[in-house]
């Protein structure tokens, strides 16, 4: 970073004129640990703060195999086309550890990742989900800076990745495939509940009749949930992004979305409630990291965990005694 | 409190001699909100940890109308006529708006109620789940240090409790109905993954058929599932609490899962990680208040969510701004 001799001015002038190489230097150092990055990575975010456009926050799931990336790449080449600045991010907290199983592979959207109007970024890595939950939100807010108007956020059902990302977006939309058989799964964790339009993916050839039999039962399912508060009755939609069907009705079915949600309020509703969820994780977090990185908490904690282990002390008086030495 | 004259250490030592009079006030002061209290309760925790015995903890949930008290009452009843020692404590987040509405009628357990044998708390009072939450898990604790040996901890399904009560618990029942249609409901809030075992309740009469067909389906719905870590494989069982029918062998199931778990480790291992979660747990709840009950913070936060909601600020820097402040 210093080597390039970029000031953090510069960088954040660059970046707000919509430099990708500036806004993937800026994202570096909000996905790095290093105090130093983490430093600037603030300054960069205070800096770009009040520049933050408007967009759409678009979060999209399913399992794999499903084609997020395909659907990725058409729907984000539709738009782009149509002369939108569209930027791809990922929320992954396995990516650490298999090193990218999401947009890790960039050729996967051949067209997509040579578009001047579109920015690719893979998962940050981070030793939890709420950290790489942090870093991507402060990414969504440098992409908004950099005048990024449509920002799609790819999520693999890790766990509570599909919930973290429902946090961040305005719009949750879910993938499927006719018959796979994973309904089950996306009842069970309550993904179906979530969804703002459930997309059936791969709806071509052989497999037509059988994503319309998959429509209907899907929105049969989705009759068994109560009216959403902003009153948006989820939609199901077919689509096969291999041959760029049904990509247009699905950008249209967004656009209803939003100036339905816009109209009666909940749009800028809902964006002021995750700000204020917002507001208490980072606080909550800030709080938690600054007690467990304390360094006389750190080694009395091992210490303390032994002792339960070995049935010594009890929850109760080990954390008396860890919050006595705060 | 101080009117009865009674002293911490005087009423510690009755409760270790199991006086339920002596268990109802410690945990009245458990339950209260009050510096003071806190301050007496914190005492006879302390005092009252060294002496908590063997108990076996069992959660039982179920929808309202399922017979939740009349199958505590049976159950119950069947174990203090066997001379075992039983506490009955419920988390019910939502009693302290609606007054109670797990065991808040007493008379709904005429028997138990009167059981020398038996101790019957309702659900404490709390602002969130965590309060409740904590305070039952204290109360556990000095039931237990009064000689109650199955602790019985019932829950409604309201939001997360089931989870709650789950972490806190060594065997979770979950009650059903036949043909009641809210499998669904079990399903997707994932209280199905958690169930040691699912009794049927109110299988006498015309309804045995129907119970019998429910148990067919249970199991194989409970087959969708990955074997647990404990190796135990969920039950399903019929009971008529009402009648007393099927009671002895649902205590039956309890102690073969106690033995199994026992002796292959994960009944220790559970309570060990269960003691972790809880000392994280508390640990964290801590932070938290001392940080929002700050006299500098409360006012300031207030304003900071108002500037949020007015779109005048961002999450983030209120929060770095709130963080300065602490």
């Amino acid at each position: 970073f210093r080597k390039q001799n970029l000031s953090v001015e510069e960088l954040l002038k660059d970046l707000l004129k919509g430099n990708k190489t500036a806004l993937g230097k800026a994202i570096t150092m909000i996905e790095s640990n290093q105090i130093k990055h983490q430093q600037i990575s603030q300054k960069i975010i205070e800096g770009a703060l009040p520049y933050t456009k408007k967009s759409i926050r678009i979060g999209i799931t399913g399992v794999p195999g499903v084609g997020k990336s395909t659907f990725i790449e058409s729907f984000g080449t539709y738009l782009t086309k149509m002369g939108r600045k569209v930027a791809v991010l990922a929320v992954d907290p396995s990516s650490s550890l298999t090193r990218g199983s999401i947009l890790g592979d960039k050729t996967r959207m051949e067209d997509l990742v040579k578009d001047k109007n579109a920015f690719i970024r893979p998962s940050p890595s981070g030793d939890s989900l709420g950290g790489v939950a942090k870093k991507t939100r402060e990414s969504i807010l440098l992409c908004e800076a950099a005048g990024f108007e449509v920002i799609l956020i790819e999520t693999v059902g890790v766990g509570q990745s599909e919930t973290t990302v429902h946090s961040m977006t305005d719009f949750f939309l879910l993938l499927k495939l006719a018959g796979a058989g994973d309904e089950l799964q996306g009842i069970k964790r309550g993904i179906i509940e979530m969804a703002d339009a459930i997309v059936i993916n791969k709806a071509d050839g052989d497999n037509m009749k059988a994503a319309q039999h998959a429509k209907l039962e899907f929105k049969r399912a989705l009759h068994l949930y109560p009216i959403k508060e902003n009153n948006w009755k989820p939609k199901v939609s077919l689509c096969s992004a291999l041959y760029d069907i049904g990509i247009a009705e699905i950008w249209e079915l967004i656009s209803e979305f939003e100036t339905q949600t816009k109209e009666n309020g909940h749009f800028e509703k809902k964006r002021i409630e995750q700000n204020k969820f917002w507001l208490y994780q980072t606080i909550n977090d800030h709080l938690k990291s600054r007690f467990y990185q304390n360094k006389k908490i750190k080694p009395a904690l091992e210490k303390q965990l032994k002792l339960i282990e070995e049935n010594k002390t009890t929850a109760y008086a080990a954390a008396k005694y860890l919050l006595e030495l705060d």
